[in-house]
């Protein structure tokens, strides 16, 4: 039968089914297995239909899916219910250490270590020998799933070392813990980023990474899986805002929810056009025999705009990578040589096309090159220096590049084209 | 001294160093310490400056760094030399077994799962008992840095299994391995694209994942770290070609590298510019009383743009996921409507400032409420259409965002204006 079936398949597997089931069906499933099985389906779900699941199941329900999940999961779940089921649901929980441990991460804030670590871990104390540290483990076996690393601490539960569980392996069974733990672990602290965690993670090829509190004391770990999930989301969120999308939406969301992920910026787009436009008007009128400029104003725009994209995009990237550091001056230094580069190479061609093929006056050819190359390095600059200051301001540098950046390059290319014309041409 | 200052830190730090070093400083330092650490430091560096530093050092010392590092990185790094001083590296590798595992490892492409294992692992027989099993690590231990999980082999190497190293410790000494190996292992066949083998290891939840041949027979491991550097390389891939940026640089590259990565996408806006210029002169002649419409160009573009960048980015990114599949007309529909709705809003206000605050004629400020909903809903079809259509071709569709996008967009979204604008205005 069904159950028989899914049975057969990784929890995964069945929670990629399920994402592309309706939800009475979807509910049907969750109800008919076991709370084992179904609370990782459950957790491996779109945040959207894991919503819609759980408004279906009972406070009792939910109760025992959490009883299954590991601490973090569990306050991951019970963390996205509606305020008022939250208490209901913790109540019920029966296991009475996994409730209060619950409870101590619900306190952490989802960006921190601590809101991303979960209980379950082992821990040695320093004076104990090796096969004191292997009979714990064999205790501890079946609540914690991935044990890499066990943690040596001291009797106050201060984290002071590590080791392997090779290391145990291959040591004497009475050596003393304190003889072979390493001691230069690393850890991270309960209100560290976890995009600071993850960048540590795979700085040293971690697995996983103890967190302490303020006093150094061993409160929780982080494992690699999670941290993945992290640095997936991290590069989804970063990849939108670049397109100008400022929530985390998926293809198959609602039309009613891209929309509002998708609108506001094209409005903040809108206004940079309206605002080109109204700078075009004031030059409109003593165009006289030089009409022919308005025709290239999608060429310094479309320019500007993938200048000022590709320049925000290489620092978006270094700040999110620590290869930019303070040296804004230098920076915007290189950038202006680069656009000069850039610019002088377009402008060129540009030159040679509208001059030789298009039939352009050579004295308007000549306006535009002089204003393609401004324009580009001004792209450069501006799209170099939003970001870092932005990032100076504590704001996520992330969302200066996309339509932030094209809109403000925009208006200010079109501005400075004409400003070239008007010194040229006299416009 | 400095020899044991460095010491002190991990060489994942001292590589951060030598990449701000000039290159004489970072040369000394390799010589100055022991090929153990250097080894390690050198695969932590930035390619450029690892392949600088490379062509300072004699095919003997190259060979001493290899002979330290794993299978997997000393293969990479063989691979980055100029192909005549690879073989003469190799022929000084002393170690016999590592030098043959490591022209296996040469032999397969670098984005395969062949070209990212390594041939550390720990592997045992089905007719093992627990007990030699655990002599058998301890026997390896030196060799294999990272055990996560013992791979189960039958007598013709084929896999059939997985044992965690906490099942062995946590099981009897004389259990037969045969009883205790899970037999559901994921594994990565060697021509399996890394790209995929990420996703395999992001979904179930792995640490590492064993490789196998044609035959089914074990012939490597990967490891989650590994996995990470591409999850992360891919993700700065995608997001420099969705900025425009066609090689994988940074910041501190120089203008050189830079200009070489970013031009060639210049020149195709340019090109874009420029085709989006003769349309606008095929429609000058005409436009008598209506050349306010020309003012409202860098509008029309910049909606054009945003929209057409949105849509293609939430589609790379389905495709990337796996949550878009074949259904392009139910997807393009989709795009439809919401190019509708947002049309219809983005064209509402542009009606009420153009001509209530611009003071626009009406008639005027109709036509450009209409295109704009046109060129909304052309741009959201088009940006949805050509990753789709790339992807279907094999061609990645990260490529088609950004500025290949734009660029389109705009020559279509110009060309929809005036022949709008010619069927209400009559220019
Ligand atoms: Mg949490
Ligand atoms: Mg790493
Ligand atoms: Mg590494
Ligand atoms: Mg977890
Ligand atoms: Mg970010
Ligand atoms: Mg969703
Ligand atoms: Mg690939
Ligand atoms: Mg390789
Ligand atoms: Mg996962
Ligand atoms: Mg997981
Ligand atoms: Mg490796
Ligand atoms: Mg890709
Ligand atoms: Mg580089």
């Amino acid at each position: 039968d069904l159950k028989a079936l899914l049975n057969e398949y990784h929890h995964a597997d069945i929670a990629e089914i399920l994402d592309d089931l309706d939800n009475d069906d979807a509910v049907y499933v969750i109800k008919l297995l076991d709370s084992e099985t179904t609370s990782e389906i459950l957790m491996e779900l779109d945040e959207d239909i894991r919503e819609k699941i759980l408004k279906n199941l009972s406070t009792k329900e939910i109760a025992e899916e959490v009883e299954e999940l590991d601490t973090d999961d569990a306050a991951d779940m019970i963390a996205e219910l509606p305020e008022e089921r939250q208490a209901e649901v913790i109540s019920y929980i029966e296991d009475h250490e996994h409730r209060e441990e619950i409870q101590e991460l619900l306190a952490y804030d989802e960006d921190t270590a601590g809101g991303l670590m979960a209980k379950e871990l082992v821990k040695v104390y320093e004076t104990w020998t090796v096969a004191g540290c292997l009979r714990r483990i064999r205790g501890q076996a079946k609540d914690v799933t991935r044990v890499h690393s066990v943690y040596v601490v001291d009797k106050h539960d201060k984290l002071i070392g590590r080791l392997s569980l090779k290391d145990l392996i291959i040591s004497k069974s009475d050596t003393k813990i304190a003889d072979i733990a390493k001691d230069n672990v690393d850890w991270a602290h309960v209100n560290d980023d976890v995009e600071d965690v993850a960048k540590v993670m795979a700085k040293y090829d971690l697995e996983a990474i103890p967190v302490v509190n303020d006093d150094q004391i061993l409160v929780g770990r982080i494992t690699i899986d999670d941290i993945i999930d992290v640095i997936r989301d991290e590069a989804d969120k970063d990849y939108q805002l670049a397109a100008g999308i400022s929530q985390d939406v998926e293809a198959d969301d609602s039309i009613l929810k891209l929309t509002k992920a998708r609108l506001p910026w094209l409005f903040i787009g809108m206004f940079g056009g309206l605002g080109a436009a109204s700078i075009i008007e004031q030059f409109n009128d003593n165009m006289g025999n030089f009409i022919v400029l308005l025709s290239f104003v999608p060429l310094i725009q479309a320019t500007a705009g993938n200048v000022g994209v590709q320049s925000s995009a290489i620092v978006v990237q270094g700040i999110a990578n620590g290869t930019i550091d303070g040296k804004i001056l230098k920076r915007l230094f290189k950038e202006f040589l680069l656009g000069l580069v850039n610019g002088v190479a377009i402008s060129l061609v540009a030159i040679l096309i509208t001059h030789f093929i298009f039939g352009t006056p050579y004295i308007v050819s000549i306006t535009i090159s002089i204003a393609l190359v401004a324009v580009i390095v001004m792209a450069a600059i501006i799209g170099t220096f939003i970001p870092i200051f932005l990032d100076k301001r504590g704001i996520d540098p992330a969302v200066a590049t996309g339509p932030f950046i094209t809109t403000s390059n925009d208006v200010f290319g079109i501005l400075i084209y004409f400003l070239i014309a008007k010194l040229i041409l006299g416009i």
